[in-house]
């Protein structure tokens, strides 16, 4: 597929997640780590504007320069920005405006891809489209948390999604110990955070085939586990009592019976799907209480074309750190990943939000080990 | 009027305020004292519901159960409610949706009011015009704040309002000392917070007849006296240097010269309107370097017929408390004003965003110290 | 009794307070209201070398310039201050320490009251006594805090302090309506915020001779009213609701019988006691529960001759506000009473901690509506 | 040396280390990470009556069971505890309580260990001798910051520690890539975190001999470092603007002249000596500056007998994890680490406030990444 078609594409698909929302959907912000939608579709169409318009493309008329204020993320190098908590306090620029925004952008990158394009900008354009597709799962994230947050529980969608976990072997794959190689090495895009290749000495290691699923992670609540400090970290635990955590986020109990929000609505629990919107302090005592533990980062990765993914995003036990001979890209797209790199775990695998071909084995995402908003699980090892 | 009309003026003065908002004004809540539009015409539609038609009008079929929870306020009888902070973390249901509601209620209430209706029931639909009233000039409030508070400081109507204060006699007025009757005692509507009428004694004092304006307030910003201790309060000062205060809210220093967002967007400041949006700790501190003091609310009242008021809400020295003999209703209207009465300052007067009729002399207004989003204003006493 | 005798007689009683402590009690500052001990006799120390022994004393030394900052309160004239919640983080200057500078200054003011002195002077003096005694109040009130917060409960003193509340006339003593003064007019000291002497409206009122018990606010308990919002104000139902209030302070229900800790240590609640180390919140939740009021520090003062009253500060319903023509000194001085006349409610009396004398009928103290660790008691009203 | 006689040291310099204190320095917490020296002298008390005495010598009477809830720290498993921020709340036990309840337990403790003992109370002991050499540690860290933050910044020794690092080679140490060993293998002692020793594959590297000195972090400060965010991971900085950090901890801007406190009280910045108490966030920036980067722990391992260590804690870029095969012991002793193995860093080394024999070459300390008041430093790799 060429840089113009794939760019129409990607743009589509953004709209097409928003297509089921009400204009207001798109305006509310309940905690600091969703973002409003309204906001997502305005900073992926600020992100061309201004890494590929307005340095590459000199015919380009800025659209609004206040767009850049409210647009911008956490780039520190493009200026002042709307702070992440008051994105939600935005009525302006309307849903309608931004779409305008969008179009604008839209119709300029057309003109703009028409032409001849350096390998550079092309690098530039590929960074977009894999900046487009996690802000689409993101989108996705936020919308379930807007929608779940309602006292109304509205569905998303009335499609229905199953994610059942198939009862594939159950078995766990052994893997003997020795140096393997981790790592991004194929023709493609990859994020920095997978660079460099490198060598890694691992231990013998087993490691499940199958996720974690409701049915368990509920023998775990009904042992009284999240009352026993002994499954915890420190920090866990006082995250568990702070905010009186005692299931997944999402789950309701309603008259003695389990139910768990879905795109779908409020909806019986299915005990057959994967857990999922578990913190990784939940992750690792579900773990500790199974007196297993989680993979590492680098075990997953090695074994990953062993065994079904792309469900959830799964908690590793790794920290988020840099690999060996890792750099960062001068300027502002070098603000993308490093400056993450301290208190955050590593994520491995892909979920029902994630857009189709954005992920791979050797992809990283990570997060704080508190979030639940994002759709994660557990697979075990040993 | 009869019951039936002024029913339908009352309720159609809300829509009005809010003709000229955008889908996206009615959600947002920028801070938690501000409700989102949406929110206040689903409420004052709640009023209606719960207190007219659910008890009196037999036929009435409830619209939807959930938006008792979604839309009552601080009725701890009526139920549980939305927290206030919470407020702007709602999408659905959405402006139509709450405008069906609204047209539901209306219409229902058009048939209940064909009909012959009780004192009682009279008594209780005249609470409800003030309070929608009251919702009024929220609503007006708010929605400053919503959009004085975006980055783009869109204007709300285009048409002019002055505000001017005329260069009226500047004299003082001179009271004697003495024994005064203050509190509601005419026919018609007051709240329980005015009554008992009763005798107050007073010491001679004078009051200026003129409100304080932004060219008076801007000689004290000059002076330095927010970085000048002895004009405060000590809770006063700690709000200043906690919150930075440097002037009136919505107040802008731009290149040198001060500007103000007004419903007609951002402008030069006018020198002639008087100050505004400030709070009793400035207008306390206003009065002390100035060597005056702020008038009692009693002393306002007696006097209130010699002069202008009705362009802003002035704070008073008094405390918000009881008058003698006030007693609260029983069940929910019971909890309309007396639950307030501890910590706060009164205010007297009128603003432009209060409803034509609504306020009167012995109308007593409330708010906590360190508020600034209503239109407060400044009147000096000795 | 002369000027010199008077100094040494108020300064022996601040020691004498401090001679059960341990070091270890002097230092430590469990929540912010609370002041350390050793902070309260190197204040009040400080007060004569800053007010007195400098300005007005040519022979006199400076004992050490850090003190200073270590010693000053509130007083924002005086220079910098160490800020009140770091009050117990600091281990210097020692106890030993603090009493060599209370001694060094003990010995400049014996020199300097052999001398004639001013009748400005000996105002100053007597504001300097007034002073000592208010933080001889505050130092048992803090010291209670220090000893009763602590887990093994030690007691302050062996000898018991009996406040049985005597059946005296249970009849409530009336009042017709008229006009009343209020006020000092003696001969003697007053502070500031007793002036001027000034008339008041009064409606006919009831007042209780008598305070109410522990046995009666036990009733109040029981009744589930720490549970039922209709009682209180709605600032006093989230102070209730967030701090999980379920009694007064002090009281602890060990194996279903409620104790109480007091200055001999933890003991079974007395319940002929007079209820003591309630908030406002509480006090006002307590008679709406009655179907009474508290009285108006105005009623209180126009009938204090008809009862017995020193047992407990008593909550009015009044707002602590200037009476007409308050004037605050110059200075530093000016700085003792008006800066805190917002937010605060006016008590009456006096309580076992404050000194002989102290108090007088035209005593104003004053306290935020929450706090408790003072000595405070309701008295009724209608 | 033999048990008893070890067990007599490790005890006398505890109280060798408090020598200097005042019985108001004992008492103190003026934040949540430091506890009172008292607590400390307490808690390792505490240690031995809980995990030897009570368990193992029938003859042993409990000192005071209310002790338990008072010097209990993090042990869940043991009982309730005086909440860790609560430790400066309290006046009682006094010092000299504590010191009798020390005796005692050393008393009973001398008559214990006369007797055989079996290994793994031998174990157990050994663990006490380490677990109490930590506290000294932490005792000299928390005296540093009560006293360095006293407005009068007393000095708690008059003997001069030098810690000028020396100028041996500049030269980085070269490393090949390659497998190596790390973890405990030895004889004798090892907290269960420094176990199983394994195999890690490691890049080629290069470390630096020497540790990063004042005057090289001066050259960072000066450069206006601090205020740059291109060097800071995005929660460093958060944490430098939040907290408006400038310097490290202790340094103090007089007169244009950068002082420091140190155990010898407020002197001139020492510019040869290392630097010490930076947050990791600061240690991070600090090598981004240079265009280097931390050593991972690993690789401070396997090259640590090449250089110099033993001044200062050093900040690896390796986050706090579990070895291979860690498996925590049952009971309360297996809380001691595991669980705070999520969002902290690994340290390495050793510093002048560490018990001497106490650290070794595969010893593994670790904090949050904002910590400051350890004595912490800086070396580069490459």
């Amino acid at each position: 597929m060429d840089i113009a078609e794939r760019y129409k594409k990607v743009r589509q698909r953004t709209e097409q997640i928003c297509a089921p929302l009400q204009t207001e959907d798109y305006v509310v912000q309940p905690v600091v780590d969703v973002s409003p939608p309204k906001w997502h579709i305005g900073h992926t169409t600020w992100f061309f504007e201004t890494f590929i318009l307005k340095p590459y493309f000199t015919a380009y008329q800025e659209y609004n320069p206040d767009y850049n204020y409210v647009f911008n993320s956490y780039y520190e190098t493009v200026g002042n920005r709307v702070i992440r908590t008051d994105r939600g306090n935005l009525s302006r620029p309307t849903v309608i405006e931004i779409k305008q925004y969008r179009k604008y952008v839209d119709d300029a990158m057309e003109n703009f891809l028409c032409r001849e394009i350096s390998d550079n900008i092309k690098e530039l354009m590929v960074l977009g489209f894999n900046h487009e597709e996690q802000h689409q799962e993101l989108l996705l994230t936020d919308i379930k948390y807007i929608l779940g947050h309602n006292p109304l529980f509205p569905a998303y969608s009335t499609d229905y999604i199953s994610l059942k976990v198939e009862s594939s072997a159950s078995e766990f794959i052994k893997q003997p110990e020795g140096v393997y190689e981790v790592g991004f090495n194929g023709e493609g895009f990859c994020f920095d955070n997978e660079l460099n290749r490198h060598k890694v000495y691992l231990n013998a290691f087993e490691i499940s085939p199958n996720l974690v699923t409701n049915q368990e992670y509920l023998e775990f609540i009904n042992s009284g586990a999240y009352h026993d400090f002994r499954h915890w970290h420190a920090a866990g635990w006082d995250w568990v009592n702070t905010n009186k955590i005692e299931s997944p986020l999402y789950w309701h109990l309603i008259d003695g019976e389990w139910h768990n929000y879905t795109f779908n609505g409020l909806q019986q629990l299915h005990l057959k799907d994967p857990v999922c919107h578990i913190s990784y302090y939940e992750a690792y005592a579900y773990a500790s209480w199974k007196g297993l533990r989680l993979p590492t980062e680098y075990e997953w990765e090695v074994t990953a074309n062993q065994f079904n993914w792309g469900k959830s995003w799964e908690w590793t036990e790794s920290a988020y750190l840099p690999y060996p001979g890792f750099t960062k890209a001068p300027g502002a797209i070098g603000e993308y990943n490093g400056k993450f790199m301290v208190g955050q775990k590593v994520l491995r695998g892909a979920s029902e939000a994630t857009s189709p071909g954005h992920s791979r084995i050797t992809y990283r995402n990570f997060f704080q080990p508190e979030l639940r908003w994002q759709f994660t699980g557990i697979r075990l090892a040993k």
